[in-house]
């Protein structure tokens, strides 16, 4: 961003966000370039965060609202991408609504107790705006030290939360999430009810802040065979969509390994889906049907390769998005922490320069 | 398996073998009822197993005909399933060549030495039949004993077994093995045609030796996108299969999260083609397209629900692939470590019953 085109005023600044390449895209309307962000690009990759969080645990860095501002700031300032993402964690809402969790280096949340009777989720209670009010006040400085880059907010989707939840932690197969889904159907219902109204609320919170767009992540939707998903799953998600549907900001809809389930994760409510490396983005188009745009996919792992690699693929990935409606340049999942902070900033320069009109 | 169906001479065993529910439906024939057998039933959801593994280390355990044998056959002996799986693990051919590595418990293969150079590639040298007796020894043991039942011979892809020799051990991103994919593409045709011939001497030595069908395992081929996989993968598997045609025995492909790879790792020379649990057989069997079989596919971690749960499960799997050419009942993945074993052996009298004609 240079300095002739930071606005000076609240209203020149929120016009000049809502005209941002990143926004058109989601709303499929013509832009200036092919915007780019990437998930994770807030954190791990980069040294200037790995300084800023020594010897601060995880959660802890997501409820210092200076923290989060600088963390969120960092990979926008080193690679010119066209939109941040709030820092946070999916368990963050949790957390606020008091479950005993902590996220473990190395592991992953870890849950004190876990959810698996009626008991438990009775337990579980609704977020309020005043149980984040670290999320609040980031929000409204990121919004004023963004200028033109809108700010995305942020949450798990209540199939992951409640798979954490069930299985007291990380799970590679969700068994104890499973068992309870098809053995426990009521239950489940409740369960991801009450996660959809966590996460909504999480969400208002952020876009009543001031963020311009929300991403729900469905990290482990992949786990589940479509009908599984659309009978166990879907209507928690869409609730979660409805609830905010009525701010009119786009609503992107991820989760890894979920080919089979593109067209559901439109229906839940999406205005862009995102989409993993595994599928074409032509054909994740054809998936997903009209009337949403698409984000995504290059393999986070190709940058580990050489720059004429990364840029080869960088081109595939733009190539076969070229006929979609609307499309935000991804990665198909996470920065890997061990990635070249610099691979990612030249990624940058490179979308912008091949798709600039 | 009866006392009366027990056949007596060499000559009626095969025919017996030829004549089974599940090479019948490998060569998409009518069938009895639908052969059913499980991914790793051979291991370590059985107490008789881990009760016999007690203080002996994987790789020691692959290599001892006596216990090869009896881990085989254990699952046989206790769920009925319509064939036996070879005791093995991918990498006992890379073992066999000198390949320094071990199977860590809790981790998995890790390679003294990754491969990452063309140095590296030119130490490894192909299999030789005396270079896995044990092997030998044991799969001629094994068809005298399995009597009617057919034995599934068994090996690792190369696109997986250069996952590991490159990473050095277990990956979730694959970053080394992809840079080199990507970076070098000679090295890496050359390292996956070297895999091949590796893996087609093993098959052989077991087919050679009475294996009535093989099984080429791409565990992580699901990491792939369908044009790397075409370009840098395929060619090496399709050498795999088409070694080993001449023999006529059913070659069975399987990967998991390979919704997109499923007409490709067909097109590779399958005659069956293994489905995980996220892709409906049906629509498995439209990627596919004629002239294969399918095997798949519920959810391991279904097995975790309650029994009535299961069988709801396992009736959406049998109505989805009715009208397939070919059906081998199997789960989408590998039997789950906490399994409860009288779950599988109820599984497979379910499937059996509902199948019966």
């Amino acid at each position: 961003m240079s300095a002739n085109d930071r606005p000076t005023g609240q209203q020149q600044t929120s016009t000049a966000v809502a005209e941002s390449a990143f926004l058109k895209a989601c709303r499929r309307e013509p832009v200036p370039h092919t915007p780019v962000w990437f998930m994770r690009q807030a954190g791990r990759s980069l040294p200037e965060y790995l300084k800023l969080r020594e010897g601060i645990p995880m959660l802890d860095s997501c409820m210092r609202p200076d923290l989060v501002t600088e963390i969120t700031l960092q990979p926008v300032r080193r690679h010119k991408v066209d939109a941040a993402i709030f820092f946070s964690d999916i368990v963050v809402p949790l957390r606020a609504v008091g479950v005993d969790l902590d996220i473990k280096p190395g592991v992953g949340p870890v849950i004190g107790q876990p959810i698996r009777t009626r008991a438990d989720l009775d337990r579980l209670r609704l977020l309020e705006p005043d149980d984040v009010t670290y999320v609040t006040e980031a929000v409204g400085t990121l919004v004023g030290e963004l200028g033109a880059t809108p700010l995305i907010g942020f949450a798990g989707a209540p199939f992951t939360l409640a798979s954490y939840l069930v299985e007291g932690g990380p799970s590679r197969n969700h068994e104890h999430t499973k068992a309870l889904m098809y053995g426990d159907p009521d239950l489940w219902a409740d369960l991801l009810d009450r996660l959809a109204d966590i996460t909504a609320a999480f969400l208002k919170v952020q876009i009543e802040a001031g963020a311009s767009a929300v991403q729900l992540f469905d990290s482990w939707a992949g786990a589940l065979a479509p009908s599984d998903y659309r009978r166990s799953v879907l209507p928690a998600s869409a609730k979660v969509f409805d609830a905010v549907a009525g701010y009119g900001v786009p609503r992107i809809h991820f989760g890894v390994g979920t080919g089979e389930l593109l067209g559901l994760m439109g229906e839940a409510g999406a205005d862009v889906v995102g989409v993993d490396w595994r599928v074409p983005m032509d054909e994740a188009g054809r998936r997903v049907g009209p009337g949403r745009a698409l984000q995504g996919n290059l393999d986070p792992a190709v940058l580990f390769a050489p720059r004429e690699a990364v840029e080869t693929k960088a081109r595939e990935v733009l190539d076969a998005a070229r006929d979609l409606p609307g499309h935000v340049f991804n990665l198909g999942h996470g920065v890997l922490p061990s990635t070249d902070p610099d691979a990612l900033t030249r990624l940058v320069e490179f979308v912008h320069t091949e798709t600039a009109r």
